[in-house]
């Protein structure tokens, strides 16, 4: 159903620990190379992206890191500078931070930093992002839609920066009560699949389609392909949904979900049951 | 996969209307005989009582109710009593009001009253029970476990009123984000079907073992008979669960969930999609 994904992704469904293990930014640091990690954390999203970005080096330079660089894009022309270019092409790592996805997507999409992330996606270089940075993985986006009861608040979407095909994220998961606009998301068009992801947690897709937990919490994904019955096109503001069946899938660290086949499996010493 | 369900229920997910066109509760009386109707309201759950019955009853007669009846259970003993056996024996509808779900199963189970509620249940009187009212409905039913991520808070549960067979309910479920205690109530024996309720919205089952949606909301079933993986019995407190898959269905007023089959079907003038 989904097409088959390049790149090295790792979407993290935001509050991620940066006091105690640090276990997925310690993840992505060594996915980055470890020691000879160049990482690039683009703070984009944030309105307060000094801070955040300071927040990010001192972590990352913690952690062992020598080179990393803080894009701080204040508006489209700053995303078309070409010191920010060669940093995107020299780093073997890209970090969005948290805050509003639109300001990532309305001040790169487009330009030629869009067009450096691109490149840097297709030729390997893993691209973490946290809530925000998250939801901007993929082709369209969640950018708003509030409502507890699926359909009860016609969910808001906006085309993302399309690194994750056929998947749409959604973050901060449990935690904020989002299975019912996960699900109204998919029943729009259920040949894409939901994932939402909790907090301090995460999700490693590698070129071969496979998602792979790592993190505190537990990741749901909805498949919505498998549906015989759906109103979303009957529904307007307020009044509910009705999608039946959704096949979901609740995982935690240890597990694994393959895009292409729809399937869960195991990995490790954890034994399917 | 489940059992034939005798009896008339009607499982309201809590908070239902009640000052507009109270669509619900007029629901319950028109089919406990309307103008005819010999109403009960079981007010044991509560620990304002007086104050809930009274609201039920003004609700009732406003509707032109002229035959009803409180019970108002303090004590086992007083569920003995003989007055409070005929008012049930006598009665169309006996309605439960929501406070604490083990109030209800602690006061009455194992009773003369709580034998003639199983009594009157056998001969297709109709039950209602919002809330902690409707959670008892169930053989074990759910009482505690607000944890976000399925899994991270144990969940509580306890024996029932045994009504409904083979179904788990939960109930102000959307507007409490409770879908992570209902999946992990399901994983625990995925024989049982868990049934998330929202507010204002409820769930009638007659004889025929199909549920019926009525109210604002939606009502979420959750089958994980169908997983193939669960590491419920390797959780411990803290741990998050998997489970996958599980067929979920999303239902609104205008669709149905046959029992037995496990599938959802569209009613009136709604059409499939």
């Amino acid at each position: 159903m989904t097409e088959h994904i390049n790149g090295n992704l790792l979407i993290i469904g935001g509050a991620e620990d940066k006091k105690n293990e640090c276990k997925i930014l310690r993840y992505f640091f060594n996915e980055a190379g470890g020691k000879d990690a160049k990482i690039c954390v683009i703070t984009a999203a944030s309105e307060q992206a000094e801070q955040v970005g300071r927040t990010y080096e001192e972590l990352f330079r913690g952690f062992g890191c020598k080179d990393l660089v803080i894009i701080n894009i204040e508006d489209r022309e700053y995303a078309a500078l070409d010191h920010n270019l060669d940093k995107i092409a020299s780093s073997s790592g890209i970090f969005f931070t948290g805050g509003d996805q639109l300001r990532i997507t309305a001040m790169i999409g487009g330009t030629p930093l869009g067009t450096a992330l691109q490149h840097g996606y297709e030729h390997g270089i893993i691209i973490a992002g946290t809530s925000a940075g998250a939801s901007v993985m993929s082709d369209t986006m969640i950018i708003g839609g509030q409502g507890d009861t699926p359909g009860e608040d016609l969910i808001q979407m906006a085309p993302g920066l399309g690194f994750l095909k056929g998947v749409i994220v959604d973050q901060h998961f449990a935690q904020r009560g989002r299975i019912g606009r996960l699900l109204t998301a998919v029943s729009l068009n259920p040949y894409f699949l939901g994932m939402g992801i909790d907090e301090d947690t995460s999700v490693h897709i590698r070129g071969n389609a496979t998602l792979q937990i790592i993190g505190r919490g537990t990741v749901l994904i909805a498949d919505a392909s498998v549906a015989s019955i759906c109103n979303v096109d009957d529904i307007n503001n307020g009044k509910p949904l009705a999608i039946a069946p959704v096949k979901v899938h609740v995982l935690c660290e240890g597990w694994e979900f393959d895009i292409a086949r729809r399937t869960s499996t195991c990995r490790g010493e954890q034994k399917a049951k």
